[in-house]
């Protein structure tokens, strides 16, 4: 480590944890989490404590939290409302032989507000979701094949990995994909498979890794949509990495489509562990032949967590606040691109930023402006979108723009 | 409802949950806790609160648990221990863009407790755990398949589901059966497919539902572990229904075995939502290279509650505990069927026992046993095994066996 002397300084004791772990956990962080897929010994390791939109590394130091967890935190972290409504359920118990009357209050919330559903089924993560909605799609319509869109994240199961370890050529022989925008590649697919097409799995706009955010063009779900009703395949929304950021009625009202199933985890609950999946009656007996389960599915405190989170996002209108204060993050870092003359792309939804530079094609310029936005006091992700959550305001944003002026000025010297 | 007096009198608000359920969940409740597969208007639907080893269902009534949510409770329901443990961590955060360092100080404890445990890896559920073990031994192995013991339940991935709904032939083509105790089918499977076996999976003892839990034979695991030695096929242990009731140092010490990969989940943190899966160093790399995340992986709070759940465990020999109580309960059945002249089989380790009755292939009278048992206070299922938690005593044992010869003693009149 002897040649990072910046890191020995900011991050000695995520270091030494990281070391500690090294030696009892593959890896020592596997998964989205992992160091040294994000930014090696620029970047912590490890939280001690979260408040509202900050946190705190192991080491002390202060970041504004624009990831919130790769997501889950959509109010702020500890916030008051949904920890009261947890602590008020874990008293009186979790984890029952039976499922708590939260978990019918909560479904009945969803099918409520949530655009088109009729039921809802829970899980603990978005991949169960993902991946029972796919054998609800294979079940009723007695066919096989998935299409979904090339470098869309749906999950860690064998079919949806975007990892090779482990994997035979079974696990994904029925999952085709096409391409983003491109009705050609999906005509060509949907002329492959048609008539064994279970589904088509989209999420509302693509927000694949080491790329720009983009939304669908004029036309291409709809179109999406009406080859799928057309030759009896499900259309399946992922909407776990944006729902209840963009509309508490589900992001397929923002964007214009009427999916059969709906996949929701992540902002659902303010970091409880939940995940969702709703869908229309038609379904209903299908859903209710594939079977669900697991040791915690019925955990009434997650349930309790959710139902409080789903309320405050309705009642304050939290989609239209996290679009206005984004909004000034995203204008404030193209007006620092041009003052910069960085050829700076600004891309998604307000509520979910990301950003990078035109021309950097290894990222070794987004690292570096990510890194030392980090030494400045904001954690933000360099090939990952960002999450805003309703605990920062325009001022937090403003601050984050002057942090990221000044990583921009020492870009411009080195 | 009306032919069920009994039902609408002790469960109105069960009920009238369920038909609220029903329009919004498919199947109302589904998964294992699902009532149409238990006691359909016999048994409590819903649970209102619970603490030590009682609970009460919504319409009031009160049980001793010995279900325990069908395992995750081993301490008791709101141990204040793992509360605390869990608050600590709750009000400085749970979710974060990085593990915290309850995270290493977990693993720490697992490798340091569990035997032959060099590294760990965590999940948020059991079926999580199994089908990564499984992704883990074909990416050591490069080779497909999986040998199984029929009747076994290991999850609800395709690969593993005990449903048939949506499923198609590709998610099993790799998974084969060999009969518990039977080295006869075992060999001939090994003949099949020995040189293309990546795993044998099993679990401590045979715990199947609707049969009599089942130990090992003399000899059976371990012709068991030497022929996957001699193959180079892994032996993974599925110790999430018993794991930690049995032993501290996991249930392969009880049962004289050396598991390559070991799965946790259930006890481990008295209901919060952690599983874990662990296994011996010659596997780490191939470990660190099966992709494995989730939205709320890295939550802390969970990480902390198994923590303190792991270490009350071990600081009061829990297991000891559970196996003496356990012991009156199941001496005590054996009595009770001599003295009502009931042809009863008690079965499984004492701290997850089981009792059915012979010469009853439908469960008429098992489901008679249980309903009468409910109705006189014990939450107990007809066809899966029951669990013990620390907070049972043995008046409470007396307590429930005083309810079950008043049972007994009913259907010898009937």
């Amino acid at each position: 480590m002897s040649e990072s002397p910046a890191f020995s300084s900011r991050y000695n004791e995520s270091l030494r944890l990281f070391e500690r772990a090294a030696s009892v956990i593959p890896g020592g962080i596997y998964g989205h989490h992992s160091p040294v897929s994000v930014l090696p010994l620029a970047s912590p390791y490890y939280a001690q404590s979260a408040y509202g939109g900050y946190y705190r590394d192991v080491d002390g130091n202060q970041y504004l939290d624009l990831m919130c967890g790769y997501g889950p935190i959509v109010l702020g972290h500890v916030t008051a409302e949904v920890e009261e409504a947890a602590e008020h359920q874990r008293r009186i118990g979790n984890c029952f032989n039976h499922p708590a009357p939260v978990m019918v209050e909560l479904a009945e919330w969803l099918t409520t507000h949530i655009d088109g559903a009729d039921w809802t089924v829970f899980g603990k993560n978005g991949s169960d979701m993902t991946s029972w909605a796919l054998q609800v799609a294979r079940e009723y319509t007695s066919r096989r094949k998935l299409l979904k869109v090339r470098g869309a994240y749906h999950g860690t199961h064998p079919w949806a990995t975007p990892g090779h370890g482990g994997l035979i050529e079974e696990d994904k022989a029925h999952v085709h994909d096409f391409v983003w925008n491109d009705l050609e590649s999906f005509e060509a697919q949907i002329n492959a498979h048609g008539n064994d097409l279970a589904a088509v799995m989209i999420t509302p706009y693509h927000h694949p890794v080491f790329d720009d955010q983009q939304w669908a063009s004029e036309g291409f779900l709809k179109q999406v949509q009406r080859r799928c009703r057309e030759i009896g395949a499900l259309l399946i929304l992922d909407d776990i990495r944006a729902g209840f950021r963009l509309n508490t009625a589900g992001s397929h009202v923002t964007v214009g489509i009427e999916p059969d199933l709906m996949c929701y985890c992540k902002a659902i609950a303010n970091g409880y562990p939940v995940s969702a999946c709703a869908g229309v009656a038609a379904l209903k007996p299908a859903a209710s032949r594939v079977f669900l389960t697991g040791s915690y599915w019925n955990g009434a405190v997650g349930m309790a967590a959710a139902l409080a989170t789903l309320r405050v996002l309705e009642r304050e209108n939290i989609p239209k606040r996290l679009a206005r204060v984004g909004t000034v993050l995203q204008e404030g870092m193209r007006s620092l691109g041009k003052k910069h003359a960085l050829p700076v792309r600004v891309s998604g939804p307000p509520a979910l930023p990301y950003m990078r530079f035109e021309n950097d094609p290894a990222f070794h310029r987004q690292q570096r402006f990510c890194a030392l936005c980090m030494e400045g006091g904001i954690f933000l992700h360099p090939h990952h979108n960002w999450f805003l959550c309703a605990a920062h305001t325009e001022d937090d944003m403003r601050h984050a723009l002057g942090i990221m002026d000044a990583a921009m000025g020492r870009m411009e010297n080195e």
